[in-house]
């Protein structure tokens, strides 16, 4: 049975299926919605205002909504299922990161785009003047800007019929120097770029209209490599049994962006083939794996890659569903670990003008460290990442449903991702319970979880009794129902310290490199969606970064994904990007004589320096 | 039945059937044997000597081969018949084009194309250099070399195995600024590429080994648009008539090309793969079908169209079967009328730098007048071709087998291409007809045939009584026997006329334009495949051109495919033939307000100026 819904502002009247999600029958019926984690409950950007439609709360909602919202009426869409008629408002562009020009970090993006609209009104063919169609308009061109235009094939096919159809008017849309579209004059079609990260998890776009610079949608979707592997390792291991799984890989990795692109074009009423150039970032595997380059050897010493420089291409040639002579643009890497969206956080922090120490750091699946000081940016690979997405953790799950995301443990509390029963541990839920195990003295410095017997402090008896031993080792429960245990192990604690230790000793040769200390940082930025979950004060009561005073750390989302926006929307900023990927200097830490002893030393919990 | 055969110098033996024909089995064979013509017996090129393999002299032989020839057991391979097993020596590549880097105007053309060799040796990637493979090998290349390198997809994502199966050392080939391969170091393989004139009849190209600058082999081909119409208006016709025409004719041409390429790689022995560009002259119709272009325009006042400038193109997006990275670079055009094999021809005769007057004349189907003075280069368009090649003809036809190729009057003798019983008149035969007729009295000033009475001056019964009327007006006939007549009326003449009136008054306009007289001409050079078939003296009697010395007067040869030589081999006459394009004026015969008095005047024939 379907219902009638009327979307507000627009008035647009819809009929949705009761049972239906009612984000995804909004999407579906092309109302613009912005919900970067694809639905899955994490971002909490889908919030809608209903009149009727739906009554029943989820869990998530009773979690996430004040007492304040649910009386006004606010749902999170992708919790909502459809009940009966009513009014849906959905926020124009759910406002908060539709931002006209203004990326995450708040600052005006100024609009210079290598995309670019020229108008034109060429002179008509006479017997006096027989110059051929492409060069009338190149010549045109070229006399009101600097440097030779050039086309492609598929243009100079199309040039002699579209220019005569509007009597030789009309606008020019380049791409660079190259002619890629003509318009009728004056028809006012839009002129749109996308900024993509691709990640190891997840693929995030920014949809962006080229002739304002505002963004008009951000959207995310999982990276449908997972299906083959959960981290880069394991896709570089699957790509090299043969030369079809890597086309597979490369072939999947399009589809979804393809999807992707077609959702946030429908979501807000654009046509996918008005999308002329898209900046890419992402990490050097899945950038190698998008081109369909060859991985094996970033995964073997001496870790080197097939291409880090900025490269642009034809979308055509890897399937990628734009206009026909649309551009890629991939940001340049700086070292094979240290891919392009490592670049492109270093571009939207502007580490590179730090006149005092500023210290960037972007979790994803590796944990990249980046240190801006007047003297330049230095970065660092570390290999903190499977831990932080629930690799190798027994109960680790990544930051999806059912995901346990925090702990405190005084009182013992814990929230679900989306809700609901738990159903393991992810990242920052990992964090939160090593850091407040440890505060309360559950495990000690040297990271080993203490039988009540052994604990130097009191230590709750509701805390302690959950600390027991299993085999041949000691683990602590954190959930426990009918059906299952999720347990937080010894194991599972090594491994914490083994991720936490590389990404602390990342900073702390960085600091040393640059012959500074903790206190002379500035500013701390944590980027990545992960970035985003975790937990400033345990952070650094765990120790996993230096004692920095809170006020200095701040959160800035997904910095790659703000780079890329940066490098479509400017071309100045891309020229940055390149000249920052050459200068900037990378310390590989596996290859420094101080790397051992300062790395056991890391491994150590607490917030000592 | 199959007989041996044993190629000499080479000493390859090989079974060829009774029957075939020779030339034929040979490049069959892989035979490297120079036949511009394609076989039909008008270039004589194929000359080979026999011992055994065949007795039966052709018709074409007896006529064409000196009586010291004959008695040495020279032959013409595409009239020759296999009867028996015997040796064939085959000069090296038909010495006669192939010639180390030297046009057919004899200069030598300097080594320096946009198609390069670069060795490199590469430090191996280590902890201390984790440069990725691409950047590794454009920082060496960048270093060695000005400007920046680049690279397409296909590259990248063969890049990694390239260097490492070699150890990081190897030879670069780079088109323009693209790297395009990576060959094994001192691996020996060649680097070709081909010089190509794409016809309204007839596809020629020259095989170029882009180390040495040696020409390989030239050979040719019918364009096998033909079928689709005998001019480029009949052509442009049927393209308009539908998107599915015009992919059509581009298709064929494409085939038509990819079939010459292999035959002409199959003859040397040598890879298709390997070659890395083709440099493309041809008339503008043509050039805009083989790019698939709207060619609708280039036929209707004011003749425009798509295209002029030197374009660049990746050769697979046409389909053309040569390296997958391959290139083709298209030479500019003059005007819409006035086409890259016009560009061409000024590149191979110099015409640019003439320190005296220099007429060229390019008569395809097109006749095209370039005039070069100190002051430079002026250029004329005239409807000259169609009675040269047959059409508008009773019994015209291309210069293929069976056309009266020559003609004489007193005694009456005529040649036949191909040998046997004449079938029709070609160009060179109606101008010699024409000529002849008009030199002994039987056509006057005026054009008009006289009949026997009408004769002013003596004339010889059996000529005279070959004039005759039928219907409504007179013809002369040619040949008669119980089969057919071939007979030249009284509307061929008035044809020929208005051809060679537009061929002269363009000569005529284009030195007025420059203010000089047919005294001041220097040299005069005929040029197209023509060029190389009409007689000197004839043309001039007929009054074609002016009535200028004859050592003045050269053939050229295929005068656009030297240029486009010229071009491949040469990246400077590349530049060069840019510059030539935009500075070179073009005399738009038709807007002139003296073309009118100057066209009528010149109908008439004979040599007065």
């Amino acid at each position: 049975m379907k219902v009638g819904i009327r979307v507000l502002p627009s008035g647009k009247a819809l009929k949705l299926k009761v049972g239906a999600n009612l984000r995804t029958g909004l999407i579906e019926a092309g109302v613009a919605i912005d919900s970067p984690c694809g639905g899955q409950g994490t971002c909490l950007k889908c919030k809608v205002q209903l009149t009727g439609v739906s009554r029943k709360l989820s869990a998530l909602e009773r979690e996430k909504l004040s007492d304040a919202e649910r009386q006004n009426g606010w749902r999170l869409a992708c919790h909502t299922t459809v009940e009966a008629a009513g009014e849906v408002r959905v926020p124009e562009l759910a406002v908060s990161r539709a931002k006209a020009g203004l990326g995450m970090l708040g600052e005006a993006i100024r609009l210079l785009p290598n995309v670019q609209r020229r108008q034109f009104e060429l002179a008509a063919p006479t017997l006096a003047d027989q110059r051929a169609d492409w060069d009338r308009l190149a010549g045109y061109l070229e006399e009101t800007r600097s440097g030779a235009v050039t086309a492609g094939l598929g243009l100079l096919q199309t040039i002699t019929g579209r220019l005569r159809v509007n009597n030789f008017k009309g606008d020019a849309i380049l791409v660079g120097n190259e002619v890629v579209e003509i318009d009728p004059p004056d028809a006012g079609r839009e002129m749109l770029g996308v900024a993509l990260d691709i990640g190891t998890t997840t693929l995030a776009v920014g949809l962006v209209d080229l002739d304002t610079g505002k963004v008009m949608a951000v959207d995310a979707e999982m990276n449908p490599q997972i299906a083959f592997g959960a981290d880069v390792i394991s896709r570089i291991l699957y790509m090299q049994e043969s030369g079809e799984h890597r086309e597979k890989l490369q072939k999947e990795l399009v589809r979804g962006l393809n999807q992707l692109l077609l959702r946030v074009c429908r979501q807000t009423g654009r046509d996918r083939e008005r999308i002329f150039e898209i900046a890419v970032a992402g990490n050097t595997t899945m950038l190698h794996s998008f081109l369909g380059l060859e991985t094996m050897y970033l995964a073997r010493a001496p870790y080197v890659g097939g291409l880090s420089r900025g490269q642009s291409l034809p979308a055509a040639e890897l399937g990628v569903q734009i206009h026909p002579r649309g551009k890629l643009y991939l940001l340049p890497a700086i070292a094979s670990f240290v891919g392009a969206d490592t670049t492109a956080v270093i571009l939207a922090s502007k580490l590179y003008e730090s006149d005092a120490p500023r210290l960037a750091i972007d979790i994803g699946t590796n944990g990249e460290v980046m240190l801006g000081t007047k003297d330049g940016v230095l970065t660092a690979s570390t290999a903190a990442g499977p831990a932080f997405e629930g690799g190798k953790i027994k109960h680790g799950m990544r930051a999806v449903r059912g995901a346990i995301g925090s702990f405190h443990a005084t009182p013992l509390e814990y929230t679900v991702v989306g809700g609901g029963t738990p159903r393991g541990i992810c990242g920052s839920g990992l964090i939160d319970l090593v850091a407040e195990l440890y505060r309360v003295g559950i495990i000690n410095r040297k990271g080993r979880m203490l039988l009540p017997s052994e604990m130097e402090t009191p230590v709750a008896p509701e805390l302690a009794e959950r600390v027991r031993e299993r085999g041949d080792q000691r683990e602590f429960v954190v959930y426990r129902d009918r059906e299952r245990e999720i347990t937080l192990t010894q194991q599972d604690v090594r491994e914490l310290q083994l991720a936490k230790g590389a990404l602390r000793v990342g900073i702390e040769l960085l600091m040393k490199e640059a012959n500074i200390s903790a206190g002379d940082i500035r500013e701390v930025l944590l980027a990545g969606v992960f970035g985003n979950y975790i937990n400033r004060e345990k952070a650094i009561t765990l120790g996993l970064v230096p004692p920095f005073p809170l006020e200095k750390v701040h959160f800035i989302g997904n910095g790659a994904m703000e780079g890329a926006l940066r490098a479509l929307i400017n071309r100045k900023e891309r020229q940055k990007a390149e000249e920052v990927a050459a200068r900037v200097r990378h310390i590989e830490l596996s290859g420094r004589p101080d790397f051992e002893s300062n790395f056991i030393r890391s491994l150590e919990l607490g917030d000592k320096l």
